[in-house]
């Protein structure tokens, strides 16, 4: 592991859950290329202690953002700043005070991924003037990314906080990756581990739908190969990517049983022309899913970190699966959401069979597919506390 | 049922497997609009009996046509006749002399559904000169049409061919619903119906996944509304719908047996950038189904037919499903595949207890998901022989 030099900007770390940035300098990558005058966004529940052993790394999925849980702004903040740091989060009630993650005992993190569009360095960034004189955004220039890049970033990140090992390494779906991934990359930095609704290697399925969901927004007119930010965005691809996946997000039971083959409102699903028709409610749904995506979240960006999620291996270049994950020592978390169908309970089997020691597989119940691992905080939370944060 | 009136022209039906084309006039269309001077394209195998009592409809599936199963042109047709008769088809094995479907016994017929790409009026056709003095093609002009619409077009090419009731009427995915809805449409014309991976009503699964791929159409630039025929076609966008729609046609099991996350060749999946790297063989494999889709299916028949299946529901202005299913008088196969993750096995058990009297749900059982349906086909000429088709 490398220390990257860099500082960190902004406020002292008592306030929670505002937005702050650190500069790690130049990120190598594991394409053999580097990324130069890194920022990584990140935002902190808690005080870290004096021998930092309660720090907790909270790790975003693929849209996600840095604001894990509702926090506070400093006195004498402006009140754009107290709102942002008060308006609920999207893990609220697995962390704060009292909650599994309990703030008022860990030091929570969350850290924007490197190619993300929430704060950290990404395509949208302006690029540097060693790469452009007129700074520019990155657009297409932007290089490739793995899980494992970000994870170095962040290592860059805990090395600027002071953090020497984490207590706990968390995340669902792609946060699931890179905690995995950083108990393997960073063995002797993470004493436990939560993998939520993941996988140790992406599967074929995943990789489908990941193509997919890049092609509708590189077929985009707007997305002029990357090189949009003067223009129009491709907000219509990236709608139909954010409707691929969110269609694999959910179970066919919930849409049934939420929509089933209502048309919305009075709108007439049988037209004289199929482009005049009305919509079926779960047409109108995904349509609001779409349109709510285009409006926070960068195509390019997209892209970025879906490639990342695509390329998750935690198995690439270190032998058999089981070798790979040989190195880590930590404590395990496995959880699985039931109705799952994007990451099928069987991949947590294969990476609980495969992790050193004895791991079992536990199982989030819900009615509502992969976002389950965001619904069923509460089953989360008590898992937690039962096994990976259970008191010594 | 209205009788329309219309010619059949072609060669005698003595040949098998031949492209034929009937005139049914006007078809009068669900929306209360019509659609004029209409053709419906078909083959034939066998030879319908002096009682007409041995027709078998064979129904096919979203972007099948014609061509079930090898046939014979007539002495002295063109070499490339003889070759498209001679060609394989889609359900080989299951429709020919000696097969579950013996063509030795049965007169088997298969028609392009309405709206389709393979023969019959669709949105690639002329407009007719009352329509379009020039005859330029449909295009976005095309009405939208039902499954039900469809039936009512078969019906009037089963009057022009003499057949008064179908021995049997099949079919799966679309072609379950188009078999459905002729029981349902045409009780007295139908004595035994085998509906195969299909459903009474599309789900909000299906819809969503219908809505994506009609989507990726009509976001390709080529699109231009659907009037694109006097330029490049919209084939990025059909391939897109494609690769969504093969995805859902078969299991994550499957796509990760056969592929993994192993790279095309010698393709490298980490590059400097993503948009040069290398793809996984799951990418290369949907590529190639684009690919094929794009060079033999017209982009605007796609949404034709894609609509019509999202229309699918057999109930519809007939009271619930059990009252919709009360009028059929006939003997059913309800077949659903094991794997399928589209047409759920459920919902197969959803619409056998709807049906009138007591219908037992059938397994293909299957690692390929719901393509299944056409590649099991040895299964299901065993259960059509041993229920349906079984001597009475």
């Amino acid at each position: 592991m490398t220390l990257l030099r860099g500082t960190v900007t902004g406020a002292p770390v008592r306030e929670d859950g505002v937005l702050r940035h650190a500069q790690i300098g130049t990120l190598e990558l594991e394409s053999g290329h580097s990324l130069p005058e890194v920022e990584i966004a990140y935002e902190t529940w808690g005080t870290l202690a004096a021998d930092g052993s309660n720090a907790v790394l909270v790790e975003h999925a693929l849209t996600g953002d840095t604001h894990v849980a509702a926090g506070r702004a400093r006195p004498g903040a402006t009140e754009a700043e107290r709102r942002a740091a008060e308006s609920g989060g999207w893990w609220e009630g697995l962390v704060g005070p009292g909650a599994a993650i309990d703030t008022d005992t860990y030091f929570v993190v969350c850290a924007n991924i490197v190619g993300g569009c929430y704060g950290s360095t990404g395509p949208a960034s302006p690029a540097p003037s060693s790469v452009d004189p007129e700074r520019r955004p990155w657009g297409s220039r932007f290089p490739m990314v793995t899980i494992r890049d970000g994870v170095r970033a962040e290592a860059a990140l805990a090395d600027l906080l002071g953090i020497e090992s984490w207590r706990l390494v968390i995340g669902g779906s792609m946060g699931g990756a890179r905690a995995l991934e950083w108990a393997v990359s960073c063995p002797d930095r993470v004493r436990a581990c939560a993998v939520v609704a993941a996988c140790a290697q992406s599967s074929a399925e995943q990789i489908a739908w990941g193509q997919a969901q890049n092609l509708a927004i590189r077929q985009d007119p707007d997305f002029r190969g990357g090189d949009y930010y003067d223009g129009s965005h491709p907000v219509a691809g990236l709608g139909l990517a954010r409707r691929i996946a969110h269609i694999t997000y959910r179970s066919a039971a919930e849409l049934h049983h939420r929509f089933g083959r209502t048309p919305q409102g009075d709108e007439g699903v049988i037209g004289t022309h199929t482009a005049e028709r009305g919509r079926y409610q779960v047409e109108s749904y995904l349509d609001h899913q779409a349109s709510k995506l285009a409006g926070r979240f960068d195509a390019n960006a997209y892209l970025a970190v879906n490639e990342a999620l695509m390329s998750h291996d935690v198995a690439r270049g270190r032998g058999t699966l089981e070798e790979a994950l040989s190195v880590a020592s930590c404590e395990w978390l496995v959880a699985a959401v039931d109705s799952d169908r994007l990451y099928h309970p069987h991949e947590s089997d294969v990476l609980a069979a495969a992790l050193p020691g004895s791991v079992r597989r536990h199982t989030l119940t819900s009615p509502s597919g992969h976002d389950g691992f965001l619904i069923e905080s509460p089953q989360l939370g008590k898992l937690l506390v039962e096994t990976v944060l259970r008191e010594a």
